[in-house]
């Protein structure tokens, strides 16, 4: 079975480094390996990654056309502004989970909207790395069901 | 230990019969059942109720600060025009997070904004019954981290 | 044949008595002995009732799913806040008027926006009681012609 | 006794051709025949008239000043951009229906809003050629009553 | 002499309890106790109640029509989303003042806007529980000075 | 000398018929007399015209080019919704003056807006039949000082 | 076969003479010519007007419905203003095109929307007479492809 | 002990001069005899003045932080637009109440927004001259209750 | 009989100096030497003032309650942000007409919006020194046919 | 003679495969082959790219500046949300046009604005892979006439 | 050589006193003291004055106009509020700079636009006394590149 | 000591080249050596970078935090567009200055506003390469102040 596409967009990788009250004290390495054990319980093959390009992101959901089951991204700031990344997972056409660690709607009125939200199944934020193993079981439970993005 | 209360605003009663497209043809019965096999399994007791009525869910809230020990809450049509259900979940102080069975962001412009959401952790939408089936989950890790709402 | 459920919202139980110059001088009697009148014309029978309720106003609509053949709703304010009407008329799935006696084009600008509308078959507003009579009438072609709302 | 005028405006020359699903498959002779006979009952007389044109329309409603007992008006398009029309309509002080066959409250945004409302007596919307029925019934109890527009 | 009604509205019954940082530690009795004591000096006696329906406040208000001889409403949360309090007060017709314990003007954006606003005689916001007695002392004097709302 | 156009747009025609509280009992019969015997003072013929067809206006607008010194316009209800106006007036380079009779500003919000105001060479408000009698001694003055639209 | 329409709204009667700097030198007859040699080596035949009155563009292309095979529309100012020429084309249901000769992009703010492009194929601004000759070419391929507007 | 500074902004110097549907009949004179009467009821002393300059108010605020033990401020017009007065009274920090003697939310829109509300502890309006003897109140109970501005 | 009061607001001091491609070359001196003289044909007195403080134009339009019989006021930039100015114009209740220099409908979009408008009784704008000299003229006739404000 | 570039934007290589239903069954390869034969006709040279990297496409846009005789773009999601390359265009000031497969005015509203269309010579969009055959004819005649970007 | 003007607009007379958290525990008077001490190293003599009236500041730098050779203007809330100011600056056209002490963006809404950047060469903000420094060392660089303002 | 980072965003290695009327004919080369010569005076070390790609930019803020001892970035046209630049900056927690050559606030609204300005010190514009040299200066007094971001 093809694995599941977790990526993750800019800053992120500053994870546990950056302003730990809004986001942890978690680095993106600790994001990856609860997601790794999380996955494997669910039977579910990972393929996680992180960049700063938009580009390059709009390139990997292009890639997990053809090579992923699913996709959970956390898009970072390029959530309120890529109509890039919007389109392009529309055109994936794969089971999708938007993941966010804050809760968005609790910060700045300017991450309140998501060019994600409309182009994806479903849409988990505010659990912190818990968003991530939310949004794998969410994943696992669409991809059971036979569900499209 | 106390139960989660698990919330269901206006229409949910007619769930599985009106708009099966949109809701997906499980009844609120059925979801009730999903939760409390779910419960179960990760050792929580749950309190499920529905009710068309603003004022009736603001009391349970009041009520969840001395008998919940969580909120899992989709107010359906409330969520975007209470400013009371916000406050109340402002006050319960508890764990919580809003729930929705449909992907809002797909659906019209006026259930784009939540007033629920910057009252609570988090927010899990998109998933049909699953939704509430990781909010459970979600609520369970919040416990037992010990978080605050 | 099952009765057409006419519907009033908040503050009609006071129609005459409150501020004739925009609502007329008949009561909340007048206009449903008007109705009945007319209903009986038609052949129709009608469930005429009121309530400053949101949620009761809700539950009648889900009522009228299975016990009734169409709905007049004059939902007095909540015709412009209430999204849980919109859903509960949506759910309802029954040939269905707006109604209203003033012409509310006329009056504060939070006035001219209905979340009823779009659930609706049609609106009438504007001519007293007639309106509702007009709503009976248009009701009763609806239901002649077998068109669902 | 004057008769009532009946005026509609750009493109339901088109009706029945025009988007069947939308408008129906009456043409506009067809809604005339219907309005005809319906005056008749009501022993009011009827000028039936279209234009695409919007001086037109508006000279039309001067020569109602002298020429009929009240206006029921379908505006079409113009009903949404023409402050001329909503003076003239204010000028005539006649009693006055604006009338559509369709729900603009479920169709694009633009046209939500209507420049004849605040100009006439009442609105009815939504109940195809029924429309132009309620609006003569209408026209008719506001001349018994004797209200102007 | 008819009795004013103090009327509270949802989350009011928290007082004291809830956000001590924003509404102080008095409870809801003692805002009534200290209501009684003030009335008891103008020689008014009060009716003081709390609903976190909307509905039910509506109904108190049509009440307070035969049975009251002025109003003072804390509407909480519903003054911001309630046209149907708003369209009750102006039927009401009665001497009537908004009252908050905090400066809505120092939160959220939402709370800025009111409903009760233009439907009563003044407004009174932001010092805590003599919010209520200067309500009081306010009504006395409309009262006396023979004012309507 | 070439006249100066004197141009109304529609329902001008109306003018001391219609709501005379806001435009006066002056019919246009008496506002041109009263320019032609004005312009008779500063020496100039006046073309006084009226329509209710925006492109018979525009039409005109076009004539004055070649037959025009100039151009004083009321153009009613037109002025706020007519880009062709304002194209036609651009086009015509000739000096040019917008009229009104009432004082728009005091009255609704739709009518603060005018296309015509950028495409002049001044306005002038408020002052009845008077505003004509400015107008034409405004364009005495630019066509003096030998100034273009 | 039948010809293509090719409508021109207001004020393009002045082309060559108004603002040549926006505009260009070239007139409305000097278009027309141009149109007609492209026509011919397309196989096209064309009809091609201008009017300054909204109505009569609406006739227009109602009269396209039956006698025309697709239409290209350069509607001037009415392109920002008229839902009255939307409807028509939605209507009409011919291959069209919209056709501007200068960039409305680089303009005026309201002269960014266009009413007419959500209700034709395609739309081509900015290259003068050039823009003609493209939408001609446009249209012809629509035509052998067999799209419907 | 120190006075409290009761500040009267532009045109408050007609008051019963101006408008007195809106005002009332009491000059300023006589509001300042009213607050000297009830103020000496309450033990304070009270400066009371009125500029028409938004500087001289500024300054007297400025000077309020020495020889002040609080404010009472009609800003008048200012309150809706002036920036440098919000500013000021958050620099005094003192405590101070805005006041209005009619209920600016029954007016104008560009009345509904104060500058003065989120600087100050608390707003009182729509009581005529009765707003100051409340508002000197108001002060009093903050001035005892020892709290800021 | 009593003066005409001319009033300047801020900058107008410059006039001449500053930007003439915008304002003209001709000082205020020289605007105030055409008033008197037109003043003089007319039988009125004027009295010309300017000051760049708004709260001294305040002043100014208070004192011509008692002192001037009309008022002609170029408030300049205060046009768009006096409510200070509005207030004032409409307590004063005297014939009055707001004057621009230039066309300030050509200029920044802040220029287009006046609180001086809706307090006069008519505007003129775009004529350069001609404007004063047009609003003494329309004094005039305002004095003459005995209108208020 | 240089070549023109012909640039696309993110998601363009997905196309074909991506929603076929919007953007046709046309691949990118299939556009290149349309856009080198039809260039061959007009002697034009091509150098067609694609990159899902906003800065590639800026950098490739100076890389136009000495390299390409000119530019067509269609820069899909980036249309919407790059001031970069509105910058670039302008800086390149070389023969310009924006090109769209689907017609944008068709879709959601967030397509509606452009940032591309201020800063090149014309618009095309809504004819298929037609769009940009369209495209080098306009730049092909827009180089014969020696225009700028 | 002319000094510069270091103009200081409302409340900056309490600076050092007022919310030092903000604005830095530097009263005027260090400032000033900071800018003669700097202004000296650049060769420039200063005036350094502060007012809380807006029209005194327009007429400061009117008088600049004659007697100084740039502006550097704080112009505290004016600057968010004051087309006078605005204006005067323009008609100055003297190098100018906005100096603010904090980072007006990172604060409210309503201080983030600013009606004196577009009316100076330059802005600088949030570097607290340093800003003025560096105000002073770019009117130094303004005045030996002999820019205008 | 660590370099203080100089950033450059997209388009501004075309400096000197591109629209010299609005950014001066200076090249990025010279304002890099501008600053480096300014820099050496303040014994200053600069690493000065420039791309067109918002994830090599986010990526240089990032390598900033361990490498630089403060930013200075002007960011081009990602300044209007970039939450993930806004991100990166407020990770970097760095003295930072956000630096414009031109004064944006005199071109196109969308250039207005900045995602760059709530994340960093403080802002410099509009003083061509000047706005470099007075950023490092002000960089230079946040490093002697020992500032945050």
């Amino acid at each position: 079975m093809k694995p599941v596409f977790v990526l993750n967009g800019p800053n992120l990788n500053l994870l546990g480094l950056r302003e730990p009250a809004v986001y942890g004290s978690a680095t993106l390495k600790d994001v990856e390996a609860r997601c790794r054990a999380h996955a494997a319980t669910l039977g579910l093959a990972i393929d996680f990654r992180q960049s700063n390009n938009e580009g390059e992101l709009v390139g990997w959901i292009h890639e997990a056309r053809d090579k992923a089951s699913g996709i959970a991204i956390n898009a970072g700031a390029y959530t309120h502004t890529s109509v890039a990344l919007h389109d392009a997972l529309k055109a994936a056409d794969l089971p999708s989970v938007e993941v966010h660690l804050s809760n968005v709607h609790k910060r700045e009125a300017f991450r309140h909207h998501s060019y994600m939200a409309p182009a994806v199944n479903g849409v988990i934020c505010g659990f912190g790395t818990e968003s991530y193993v939310l949004a794998l079981t969410a994943l696992h439970s669409l991809l059971t069901a036979n569900k499209k993005g």
